[in-house]
């Protein structure tokens, strides 16, 4: 009885996952179609709902199958709501919901909406159902082989990241990530990078904690959930621990975005054997995973040119595959099969678990290149190109943009006084400034000012001393030859870095803008690369809204008049 | 037992809801008032638990009422700690704490910090108390007519919602929100949109996550708790997608902020009958739910010129009444009354359950009426229009900004290398340049360039190959004609678009700036609407920082001298 | 047996509060090291869990200690999966990983990715494990002694504040913390804002969340279950209050981030004693963490110039010590216990917490003293100057951005149209304005309007009716004397004030530029401080790329020709 609550709760945790599929796919890709992957990770789940409530559970569950293939459609739920078994019901809808929505990464960012609620309607109505029918069905065919997938490696996971390769197969790469010269052939590989790690790791973060109601939902017992909880907890451990040093090893620099990809990677891997597999099993598991997800990743991406923007196939397809064979490799306790070989039990279970990967594999790849190829021929599968570079958040819901509003950022530091520094002694710099026009009475001089941040307060407060009152501040990123690597400036193969700014505006004609321009050398020369520029510009006119004075008298502060 | 266990796993549940409200509230309003919105939901919780500990829960749970209307006051938790039940205190509490966040949506961006303390102590101290106590208390009224509200729609959704709706009209409306001529009729209803959709997002989902606890944890046992989690998923999921459905068709596009308000609409109407109504009543309700908020929030807004920046009233008000009603039209179970109107129950359960609507709702407008207009007469509810422009953030709280810190974002693609363009055969472009004042021996130029960011990475790698060392970019909303839709651009009713755009500023002086331009066109012309202009300016003086140089010395990179 | 599922549902909380603390040191940090912080979060719980696995949890959990004082490692998890405690494992491993985590929030910014990584698998190996085997171990000292620490005020979190202590106390301040004169002397104490309060917000409710089961999932029954999580809320609720109040009095505002630490303060201070104190001692001690908190963060920032970025040692040294000491104060029964000295117990279990108290903290400042001497001697602390000032992300993990990607941000109000301005009877502003160049047949201007977003709608549409068909906008920051406190202004403590304002600039030749200037003035004015001001700049030249015309044509949209 008490296993029924827990049963239940992590049915909950799965349907948080959710939660945390929509926030590493939006933190995973840009800006401009944010509210697009939330709009198709929460339809998803209500299509996916709707749909497998209607025909879906039936298929999977049924208590007649045709030859352990596919259950016959079974409507009771709407005839007897009292008698029917409304756990298993909600447990499967949100196992369903998670092999439907791991594709929506991979196909982000150039996907029609239209097309994306159809596949979703279809994957839930009869492609998942089925393939989960023969593993986890009443008398589906895999299940009576004892084939094992606990919690679905290969049932949810695998057959999600199949689908997501073949939809980004389908969909061709966004515009943009990869050059091409005139014969089509690629000679440059862009990286297009996520709008936020910290929404993409939140995500992360949040999947790992509802992993343990999708690895551990269905223990039979405290015992094995205990077991379960462990397994579930080593591996992705593990996985990110190899990744990171991995990376480290192969790229000089501990990869964040990878590493994020490894623990999601060892979830995958672990949740087929999460209950039949010992600790040292998950821990080797897990660090399989932390670099096959890697290698996945960059094949993927740099040898087949397929641009999946989250990595989707590298995490759940590769890795459910993996996880899925290695059961009959590791298997350590006879509950759900045979024990695996390295555990004495010899190529039986092995085997088994090879057999169902690749059925399991070859109904996926059949039946959603079949699906695909429909919606494509009839709906259509890619937006326009005009439509990709505007973004799909305008374009496909009208929405100007998921961040509509300003933010008020300023520069960290300095936002209160951080006192002057003492201009004793400074003379002010001598500049080659035109000459006012004969019809003005004064010159109108603009000083821009392209500094780091961290001296921003100096720098204010300074030009307060010598009468500056108003300032106009932005961000921006400076590009240029400051890091002194000259060496990579030069030729064909060019990359200038961009390092973040502030660019203090001041437009003066009382104050003598050499002052202006030798008050600003005094607080940000420090002698090394990266001091920043100052510009000086001619105004022509400067208009006070508020009074509607122009000219000298539009600049002057209430105390000086 | 085990049920006990999960009331308080529940509990907690329902405490995370006030992270999702607090996500919610904050996504859908400016960034400035961030800080304010998530104070706010804070205290609410944190003063609602210190208040009604001190006396709503006695007011509602009191062994002893008032002809079933007021329970008496009671400290026992205060002298008899081991005996009380103190499962029943967090799950009230959280549950009332649920009431009075509700109401910080609908008040959000202008109200006073003060008063909205005061409204949350007054709202957990008595007036929820007292209603919940009629639904839910030892012998309250409404509990003893077998009054079915299982979960809160009227005593808690409704409750909030309607009273956010008498907050947000004596507040009235944001500043901007409505263009009115002199006459003071509305001509106008201005969107203003939220700053972050993915915010908002995450919250819904935590929202939906929490209400496994809220309308789960009073379940008798585990079988009616998995017919409340399944209908806690299909009406929800119904309403969205009906909702996306209704919006698309409608308005052309399916609405993502809508479908957001949807889910959470299929929540609250799912809330009464979440143990009584089988799965078609479920589905029933959840459809009739993503209609009618969307009707709500445009009625709201566009008829009733109220301003209720996050849909409190149509999401919580409406369907917390609506969900209600439902359950006399749907109740399948004589568990907690009698059978529904559709399910051959007659009118009884029905009138019971307009009965109840009607005095909660009578009650709940009379209290809180008075309630704001002494808030209103005394503390005053509205901050000054300066501080509401300027943000409360900063007005209320002294916080700078919620966002204080530039974020180092970048053109998305062309971080790295992408390959310069070849610039064989481009000759300089003729262009109208001033000639250098006698006194400058030589002319600076800057040349700005407004493109699209996909175009940035080749620009950048092209204009180093003709010796361009230095370059400041920054992102700008380009605005014009671009999409050609000429017929919106003319005429009062005009609408520019607003793109994201890179604005690229060079200065030069050896370097040609005529060839910067030639350079420039040959990457980004594709002949295409928004391929960007490009704006060539006289600058009089430059100064390098870290050197002193000045003129044209300020321009030359290490490796030119 | 059925606490059995919940010991293991709240280890799983416990681990999602890995997810909090990534946030809250997130969001209360800089986006230049978003990328590292979590990356630093996401490892110490990987590193953690392979070296506790390895030799931790036997240290602490050993069945044979030496003295009381160190278990004997075990390593019968790896040869007896089926009978090994797995349940305990999860739950230690999970507390584990939250000591070392608190750590990273006081290093964050200028640690050495490297030594963070070494720093977190030594206190997970050995550090943490000997001294929670004192407590929690089989024959600790202190739990022989019925030390009450139940779930870890002093075990956990004191340890893991006093190391951050420790750990940023050797590395020192951020660079621009603090403003020094010639000899070394502190005179200004600069703040340094968080890049994103809403995250630290949202990890704030994610912790309190996860609490439930920190503090709540050893208990030992439903009653215990359900006085914890009474206790458990009622603390942090009474210390937001508190704190609320306290720095409304004290700085004249609520205070928001100190109420976010205040809640954390609040549930650090409960830990101990959730289980031994009834709902009068946990709101007393709420109250004062709310109170110390506060004077502990000003006390390290302000008197010992220690730079703790997030408070770790004010909300989890200095309260987790409060929280053990009062369990000697407040203990109502004597389940783990005696009674408190003000429930009638003497001094016999306050002299007990003492001990443990002072024990614990010696323990730790002197191992992890030298634990981090001996890291800054080989493998260093501190990154570079340069490393520091360009941020983490980059250096030590090469991603360019944690949020790498422009938002397509827009004035919040004016997405649509707004409707023009009548320019009735309005005449061109009268301005300064270079002649044309000789050789140009046009005079190009540049009109640019620094203004209040709220006007920018209108603006827009009201330039359309003059004829202007092109702008660009983007987001500044208006410094000036705006809002009219001059005093603030004058003399070297000046602090201007930073307001966000919308930048349109808008290149006119066809169109009069004084009857754009005033058009702008018409929409814009209002009389009041802060009605922007319009610059006039000379253009030389403009190209329009799609078509590649320059000068006139460039500016002129299809319609016009």
């Amino acid at each position: 009885m008490d296993m029924g609550i827990w049963f239940l709760i992590g049915a909950a945790l799965v349907f948080f996952m959710q939660c945390g599929f929509a926030m590493v796919e939006t933190g995973f890709t840009r800006a401009k179609n944010a509210g697009n992957i939330i709009m198709k990770n929460t339809m998803d789940f209500c299509i996916g709902t709707v749909v497998f409530m209607l025909l879906g559970f039936g298929i999977m569950m049924g208590e007649h199958t045709f030859f352990g293939l596919i259950g016959s459609p079974d409507w009771t739920l709407f005839v007897d709501f009292k008698n029917f078994d409304w756990s298993s019901f909600v447990f499967q809808l949100v196992f369903c919901a998670t092999a439907a929505t791991i594709v929506s990464g991979s196909m982000a960012e150039r996907t029609k909406f239209s097309s994306y609620c159809i596949y979703s309607a279809v994957i839930s109505l009869i492609v998942y159902p089925i393939e989960a029918g023969w593993v986890w069905g009443n008398g589906g065919w895999l299940a009576n082989l004892s084939y094992i997938d606990f919690a679905g490696s290969s049932v949810i996971h695998m057959v999600g990241g199949v689908t997501a390769l073949i939809g980004a197969m389908f969909l061709g790469p966004r515009i943009g990530k990869y050059t091409r010269d005139k014969s089509g052939k690629v000679t440059k590989v862009n990286a297009i990078p996520g709008h936020s790690i910290t929404l993409a790791a939140l995500g992360v973060f949040i999947l790992w904690f509802g992993w343990y109601g999708f690895n551990g939902a269905a223990a039979g017992d405290v015992t094995e959930m205990a077991q379960i909880f462990a397994t579930t907890t080593v591996a992705p451990a593990v996985a990110t621990v190899v990744c990171m040093i991995f990376t480290w090893v192969k790229d000089g620099k501990p990869d964040v975005g990878m590493c994020m990809n490894a623990a999601l990677a060892g979830l995958v891997g672990i949740t087929a054997g999460c209950a039949s597999v010992d600790i040292i099993g998950a821990a080797i598991i897990g660090a399989v995973d932390g670099i096959i997800v890697d290698l996945a990743v960059e094949i993927v991406d740099k040898k087949f040119y397929i641009d999946d923007p989250v990595g989707a196939f590298a995490v759940h397809g590769v890795n459910g595959c993996w996880g899925t064979i290695a059961v009959g490799l590791f298997a350590e306790n006879e509950k759900y099969g045979s024990l695996g070989l390295f555990y004495g039990g010899g190529f039986h279970q092995l085997g088994i678990q090879l057999l169902g990967v690749v059925c399991i594999l070859a109904y996926t790849i059949v039946v959603m290149t079949v699906v695909f190829k429909i919606i494509a021929a009839t709906n259509g599968l890619r937006v326009s190109e005009a439509e990709e570079i505007e973004g799909l958040d305008v374009t496909e819901h009208g929405l100007t943009s998921a961040y509509a509003d300003f933010m008020p950022a300023a520069p960290a530091i300095g936002m209160e006084s951080t006192g002057a520094v003492d201009l004793a002694g400074v003379a002010p710099t001598a500049l080659t400034l035109g000459t006012a026009l004969a019809e003005k009475s004064h010159k109108y001089t603009k000083v821009s000012i392209i500094c780091n941040e961290d001296h921003f307060g100096e720098l204010r407060d300074t030009l307060a001393t010598i009468g500056v009152t108003g300032m106009t501040v932005s961000q921006v990123m400076g590009c240029g030859t400051q890091k002194g690597k000259i060496g990579r400036y030069r030729g064909v193969s060019v990359s200038m870095n961009l390092l973040p700014k502030v660019q203090v505006d001041i437009v003066v004609s009382k104050v003598d803008p050499q002052l202006v321009v030798a008050a600003a050398q005094k607080v940000l020369k420090t002698g090394k690369y990266g001091d920043g520029k100052i510009f000086v510009c001619d105004v022509e006119d400067i208009v006070k809204v508020r009074t509607g004075e122009t000219g000298f008298a539009a600049l002057q502060d209430e105390s000086d008049k």
